[in-house]
């Protein structure tokens, strides 16, 4: 059925006060696309839909609404009902939520929840933003290894209702400390009287809790997994992280990378939701630097003034000498800031890619200059030397360009800062005072 | 264990052909650490270390190897042993495989696999590249809705350890259309006699074959999935497409954002597995285009002459008005290229974003002319016109850069372009253009 038509009829049963039905119509979507539907609906009717649903998709929908419609919520029910919800969702979910509260309304919520939830709950929030520890969620199925086929299937029958994801069983000595994993279908097609240690997988993969979930993403998806069990530093097992919540982090670390390589602080939240003044706040500081910079080039004009004098077809080439080493920069450090992120290319590898960028920079700015000698000598009518200094100052751009775009990033990863700082505008500017500094040079003995 | 000492230990053993202790040795290890060992060795070496490894697993190790060594394994054990591996081999993996050979390869392959994998493989070869078809496995499992539980859970004990994953149950009716699916904890907890029609949970999300692999992303990643069934153009389930997979499309896609908002040709291999000429190709067509297009401005530049010549600090503040143009431009076009790839802005907030952007503008526009007017004055000896010529252009050069950084991936995703497409190399060139003719006319007015 088409969305706009579900979406009326959910409207109209909601009109009607139809609130048996409604529920029934909504139990036949997703709880993705019922925290869409209720994301456009005003705060009264809101609140309706939500006390239509059952306890338990209630709480799931609730982890997949914008931040304002869960406060507009939370406001709505009261701090119990807000305490009961969190009981029902998983943790990781919860912690998210409360993450994005200021800490007196968490301290409300969490004095109605049950003693033991608001242990867990306290000890979430104390591991570092972006880890693994406040990725994870302990609902997760872990067994003794000395348990038998039997038993671990009707402890998965038992509880695995309630579990994230029971499809690895992640195995533990006495002491609670992982020692391997087995998929849930190798137990599924075991006898019964066999022993889980007997089944286990060598070799499990695992994060600890202190982890950077950009470094959990890295490992996920280098070893093709579902989820990932994460252990303290005493390797004792205290959760799992899921694929689905992986490919999250993976988007959002892409987001900072462009974000950082466009001179932008990272932001917290999507477009419409940041405030102005945030986005001035993100924006400005790096335009500041980067103006001033640029300033430096402004110098090198104003030193070399007297060659500029000469003709205007010096000053005319300028953008395009600017324009095209910043471009040739960008091209170099986009696949340096891609291949280090990605784990193709590495600080060792500096002076076999810079070679490369050399000789494709040396090919590539070969073909530039001489379709620009061309275009001198045939559309502007320059003379020789003119259209000499022009060529050859960009192809020592073009060269320039690439070795900077390869080298900073690479250097910058070097010394633990983000490569995709050290991108695109930075480089442009430096890339600008050098190549003028060359075209000057270069104007100045083959023209004075 | 170190890696180190690992990669030792193999090494000693290979050297003293202690093929036995290899074997057991490398059984320790995960297939993407073994294909990652194998990848460092010489010819000999990686033959006799896969020669070693039991069938299944040098099936799976060879999937994570890379083409290179893929090719020179498969010509050292010959045509026949090659099919043999591809039986062994998931689906999807041994697709993805031929995939990068040539068509008379694949054919002698083929030659030697059993008739029913050849029809398999011929009709997967035929989706299109980076289609839903062509992503998905066909290891997975289907069960008519008609069966009880105990049925189901026969036949996952029978067939499960052959599944890519067994812990979603697609349900189809008798014509093999898809109508459903069960979370393998719910038919592990049901009663055995039950009908698995009872069970099915309504709103299944699927994708179908010939759906762009972006898109089959986006829907796994927004409902949280950790596989997605693939049905035919009559609704008819062909395959599962699972989410390490999935992990591995999304950094594919944001790898071609990156290349393509950086005026690149997207790369299909890595950076060293990329050669020269490649390389170039891929870099130098948007630097021809660029740099034509640069020209513009400096035919602005010519036609100003008589301004120019006015004032050296005229000259010299040109990059200062290029530079912070471009940086204005590409912060606001990454925002939007980001927020359209997340689906967090669309084309009909157009008219929202561009408010915000011009508002934006104005705001740091004003902080940049106020800091760049006091810097002239003070630290160029800057007369108050010339001062305010250029901060006066500064200012309108944020506003438009940022107008135009917002609306250029709106209207390119409107048009089908890929927003990308029209990021930052483009959209400098287009301000660089706008801001230097406002520069001029503003400097007519004011000082001639």
């Amino acid at each position: 059925m088409d969305w706009e038509v579900i979406r009326q009829r959910l409207n109209e049963l909601l009109q009607e006060g139809q609130h048996g039905q409604l529920r029934g119509a909504l139990m036949m979507l997703n709880p993705v696309d019922i925290a869409d539907y209720m994301g456009e609906l005003d705060h009264d009717k809101l609140l309706v839909v939500f006390r239509v649903l059952p306890k338990d998709i209630a709480a799931e929908v609730f982890s997949y609404m914008d931040t304002d419609r869960r406060h507009a919520l939370m406001v709505a029910i009261g701090d119990a009902a807000t305490a009961e919800l969190l009981n029902e969702m998983y943790l990781d979910d919860a912690v998210d939520f409360l993450e994005e509260l200021p800490a007196n309304a968490v301290r409300r919520i969490l004095q109605n929840t049950d003693p033991k939830t608001r242990a867990t709950i306290n000890r979430f929030l104390n591991y570092p933003v972006n880890s693994a520890g406040s990725l994870m969620t302990i609902e997760y199925c872990d067994f003794d290894q000395t348990m038998t086929v039997r038993e671990a299937m009707d402890e998965i029958r038992r509880t695995g209702i309630d579990k994230e994801t029971i499809y690895t069983l992640y195995i533990t000595d006495r002491e609670r400390r992982l020692i391997g994993a087995i998929p849930l279908h190798k137990v599924i097609a075991a006898p019964d009287d066999q022993l889980l240690r007997h089944l286990v997988e060598p070799g499990v993969v695992s994060a600890v809790t202190t982890d950077d979930q950009e470094q959990v993403a890295d490992t996920v998806r280098r070893y093709h997994l579902l989820s990932i069990p994460v252990v303290d530093h005493e390797n004792r097992l205290v959760g799992i992280v899921t694929a689905d919540d992986i490919m999250d982090v993976i988007e959002a670390e892409n987001t900072e990378d462009f974000e950082k390589m466009s001179g932008l602080a990272p932001a917290e939240e999507p477009y419409f939701k940041t405030p102005l003044m945030q986005m001035v706040k993100n924006r400005l500081p790096w335009l500041l630097i980067l103006m001033f910079t640029s300033i430096v080039s402004g110098a090198i004009m104003t030193r070399f003034e007297h060659v500029l004098a000469v003709s205007v077809l010096l000053q005319a080439s300028i953008p395009m000498l600017m324009d095209t080493g910043g471009n040739c920069g960008q091209q170099a450090s986009t696949l340096m800031i891609r291949g280090l992120a990605l784990g193709e290319v590495n600080y060792r590898d500096i002076l076999k890619v810079l070679f490369k960028e050399i000789r494709v920079g040396l090919i590539v700015g070969v073909v530039l200059s001489a379709v620009t000698f061309g275009r001198l000598l045939l559309l502007n009518q320059a003379s020789v030397v003119m259209a000499s200094v022009i060529s050859v100052s960009l192809l020592c751009t073009v060269v320039i360009a690439k070795s900077v775009g390869c080298l900073l990033p690479m250097l910058a990863d070097r010394i633990n800062i983000d490569p995709a700082l050290a991108a695109s505008p930075l480089i442009t500017t430096v890339v600008d005072a050098l190549s003028l500094t060359i075209y000057f040079s270069i104007a100045s003995v083959l023209i004075l």
